[in-house]
């Protein structure tokens, strides 16, 4: 008997019809003779009814109350759930975070998981119930509900397909797949059948949005295979496993992009030691990601320092700059929000050159001017200026063959 | 520093704007130099949007799922109100059935409280928290989340109350204490300051709404001081305590009515031994509750049986009597649901006869026939017809000079 955990996220759960839908789903493979546990999140628009009903009261309600208040969305989804399932004539008994239990740090609303019993939901599972778990919740050593932040529900879900040693952790989504780019943006994108933990972490990170990077580092750690599915049609997917021999072996694998960025720039500071680790020091210490960075190099004693944060920190980011370039002695502080983050992605490119002169030429080909340059072993990201997005997205969807499997640009 | 618990039901807290008047109101205790724990309902209306979901699924919901849904009710309150405490500068920390623990055994939505964990809420108590207890719900020995049924956060508080060894439990209701006779029916009604223990759970048990049998049973138990008050208003409210030396003693202290029941009467029964038996144990088997009994004297080999159930388990306990007359040879069955029982109520009677005899004639002098008459030690309740409700309740309160305190009738 395989052991299966499903994911069902927000939208597959978001009316009674849907979750009876999902209830038929999830017993149709159990009678195809396998073990399954599910793992749903909140019903779709539940988890900001709750939150706005605590920011009615306060714009800063505090992290503990706010995850008690919000962890009850997903136990709404289990114990209806779970009688969905009865309905049909199946067993299932739902799990909160704490009865799994889900054991945490104590970052309220941003919390790690630290350890999942898998004990009881492997219990079950063998006496033929179908264990249904509320995602993106847990518990503390000391009994607090906590919830997981952004994503938590897959990562949930994938936790616990490591802890009851599963062979395969099912997320369902409203997409059927990962594609080769965006498919709103490139038509001729196509579903790549597997992809390398390592390549999903990238295109998550890079703005791919089906799944987030925590649920695939963490599937990565405890090697599990992760199956990205539509929930509304049945179709193949997207398998995220181990790079494999037998896989595609395709230079660049996918094309992502991410508007999520803002741009700042010191321009003319002094060139003198410690400037940058003063600068980055004290974004760091008020939580600012700061993705890529660029300094130019030295002409007249002073340089250009550019980076990148995250959209929503572009105002806190801004008057942390300016305090500090007052100090230093910078000229001033140029700031653009106007921007998009392009990236090729693909394994195969670790033992390939030539993938970023490739794609400087396509982009120079259709006159985009390339801003900043960042590289890894398996990526090459470009920002550009962010009205060329589909222009440039489509043109290296093409110059790296994606729309044609088996065939490496 | 006295410790008071205070529980506020679903209509004080049945919007932000509520919430945060009780967040004042309990700050406002604290700041009086008392220890308060708060115990909460869900905001009113929530629990049956929650029991409706799952009966959109299926009419007959598992009750274990069940509670699993409900219980976030009071969930979200807590969160709600610790943050609405929070906002106003005051320290609070909300605690689940789980949390705290209310251990309960596993009778799914109408669980019994088997002891309550005080340790915890005491700790926060002494450390300046304000608790903010989830009322309702409790967890079994195996970690299963139940609910209390009807009346359940009432008996939260006054449980709670018992463990931390308070000195008082407000109940704060949308009446301002406990009065002679329904004040719907009969302006001149009084508010009652001290009522005992006894009294309020026969008048709980003959119809008075305000607090739930058991809640007071369990107050009577544990000895826990009991207050009831509008949460709308100040006021003096009820005290429900032990019958002590300085009370008022009046012969009647209230009038109740309940038109919750119905009578059914099998009709020329047989008069052989084992009959009664039989049927009581069928019905008993039914999970159905008899109030009243009646068997009028043998005339010609044959007798009528009268008994009243809540009026929800008539069509079910006629079916039984019907079978049942049918095997024992008995005329017809009988059914009315046009009853009320009116009840006067008083540990005053305990010493004093003539109480029946003046509730008799007060009625009689009113035209009012007696269906069927009860007596304790401490009341006297006659089922009469329901047209007559308001005409014996005037009467008996007029008569038993509850509208003037410290006359007796």
């Amino acid at each position: 008997m395989a052991i299966i955990v499903q994911k069902y996220g927000g939208t597959s759960v978001g009316s009674i019809e849907r979750i009876e839908n999902v209830a038929r789903r999830v017993l149709a493979t159990q009678k195809a003779g396998h073990g399954v546990a599910v793992v749903v999140s909140a019903m779709s628009g539940e988890t900001n009814r709750l939150l706005g009903l605590a920011h009615q009261i306060t714009e800063k309600p505090d992290p503990r109350e706010l995850d008690v208040v919000a962890a009850t969305g997903e136990q709404v989804t289990i114990g209806l759930l779970a009688i969905a399932i009865q309905k049909l004539g199946g067993k299932a008994q739902s799990f909160m975070g704490f009865q799994v239990p889900f054991d945490t740090d104590a970052a309220f609303m941003k919390a790690r998981i630290r350890s999942v019993g898998g004990e009881k939901v492997q219990a079950a599972i063998q006496e033929g119930y179908i264990p249904v778990v509320a995602g993106f919740q847990g518990v503390t050593d000391e009994g607090h509900v906590t919830t997981l932040g952004r994503g938590g529900s897959d990562l949930s879900a994938v936790a616990l397909a490591a802890a009851v040693k599963a062979d395969v952790c099912e997320i369902y989504t409203d997409v059927d797949g990962v594609y080769t780019t965006d498919p709103n943006i490139e038509p001729k994108a196509r579903r790549i059948p597997r992809i390398s933990y390592e390549e999903m972490l990238e295109a998550a990170s890079l703005g791919a949005k089906v799944m987030q990077t925590r649920s695939v580092e963490f599937g990565m750690r405890y090697g599990v295979k992760i199956h990205v599915r539509s929930s509304f049609e049945d179709g193949e997917g997207t398998f995220i496993v181990q790079e494999e021999p037998g896989m595609e072996r395709l230079l660049v694998t996918a094309v992502a992009y991410d508007k999520n960025e803002a741009k700042v720039t010191l321009v003319r500071v002094p060139d003198k030691p410690g400037i940058a680790a003063k600068l980055f020091g004290t974004i760091g210490q008020a939580n600012i990601n700061v993705d890529m960075i660029i300094q130019n190099i030295s002409s007249q004693g002073s340089t250009d320092l550019t980076f990148t944060v995250g959209r929503a920190d572009l105002p806190r980011a801004k008057d942390i700059v300016e305090k500090i370039a007052k100090e230093v002695g910078a000229e001033r502080v140029e700031t653009d929000s106007n921007i998009v983050k392009v990236s090729a992605i693909g394994v195969g490119m670790k033992s390939h050159a030539g993938v970023a002169a490739k794609m400087f030429t396509t982009l120079a080909k259709e006159g985009i001017n390339i801003q900043m340059i960042s590289t890894s072993e398996i990526k090459v990201s470009c920002v550009i200026d962010q009205k060329y997005t589909e222009l440039a997205v489509r043109a290296l969807h093409d110059v790296f063959g994606l729309a044609e499997p088996g065939k490496n640009g």
